[in-house]
């Protein structure tokens, strides 16, 4: 690991940021804390993200361009609707273990009232929703019903992002360690319920039309 | 509505710690802050609750209070595993709506890492599993899987309690108001995914043992 001294000042805010707001919450750290956690002049989080805000930004930032990525990873042309579902299903909970700390500060940043981050996460929602569109159509669901959508568009980034919040009192409660042989079956198990829960809604759905 | 300076002091704490941990979150509000907004002596405080985090772990009690009689209430002896489910969700997404101060603070309170609350939430983990069992059982599910129960157990309340933080940007993106009509068809949506997606993972899981 590379002394933390020795990297730029921008980053170094950015790496003492993402582990303060996950571990308190963004509400609950001070400029001053951060500077200090960061090894920086108080000063240099103006100049460089105009404030926290900006700081908070810049990483829900980051996070957006992380996930756009593990989607389009996940993504093959060659696969069918299934098999891209359980891809992407796997490369969810691979993500949100890898970047636990991102994903938390991306979830827990949602019942914020800031205006820069409001706007910011009504960019971000139709631009994730569009990635989802595909997908969405070739399950044969309708990406214009606003109630099959505001559940399973969010359904799971949700459930995966909560398991890491629940984490610790499951681990506690099952008296077990979640480890990699663990995730395998809960990725499998993830999909298996949405692909089931989809397939059978839309029947229904379908049904309901022809009568 | 009763004017606040004529409740009595522990429930003007109460109410105000409601309302400022749901908008600002637990970590962000201060003692100060909070015997200002109910409009008592700071001492109080601990005379009370012994604290700050006593005041949380009243309102989580009473969450838990509430949260078990409504799950008592959509039960009914004479009704089928589907119609107890279904009577389940639609009385969780009015309560959500009905509480969402008492529900954000609950799902808002998953990742402090305080001790006194850490052992609240260990206790109310198996009672709650403990309530979904004979449910968890008439799907064919093994309350003893952990992978299954990770995801089944905590499935339902962690969607409506993320539907209640999206809400705003949801109507933002798809221009749409959430009203009683929207929330009949939620409720009937969910518990469809959530029905066929159980279904199917147990036919599947029954198709495996059989070979």
């Amino acid at each position: 690991m590379v002394n933390s001294s020795q990297k730029e000042p921008r980053i170094r805010i950015l790496d003492a940021a993402v582990s303060l707001f996950a571990r308190k919450g963004f509400d609950a750290v001070g400029v001053r804390e951060l500077a200090g956690a960061a090894d920086v002049n108080i000063s240099m989080i103006s100049y460089y993200f105009g404030g926290k805000v900006g700081v908070l930004k810049a990483i829900i930032s980051e996070f957006r361009d992380q996930y756009h990525k593990m989607i389009e990873q996940a993504s093959d042309e060659s696969s069918s609707p299934e098999e891209y579902l359980r891809a992407l299903v796997c490369s969810m909970v691979d993500f949100a273990r890898t970047n636990t700390d991102l994903s938390m500060i991306a979830f827990d940043s949602l019942p914020l009232r800031i205006p820069e981050i409001e706007d910011l996460r009504a960019e971000m929602m139709p631009e994730l929703l569009g990635k989802a569109d595909g997908l969405i159509k070739a399950f044969g669901l309708d990406p214009n019903d606003a109630v099959q959508m505001s559940i399973v568009g969010p359904a799971l980034f949700t459930i995966v992002a909560t398991h890491l919040r629940l984490k610790r009192s499951q681990e506690r409660t099952f008296n077990t360690e979640f480890d990699d042989a663990f995730y395998e079956r809960y990725a499998e198990t993830l999909a298996d319920l949405f692909l089931y829960g989809v397939a059978g809604t839309r029947a229904k759905t379908e049904g309901e039309r022809r009568h």
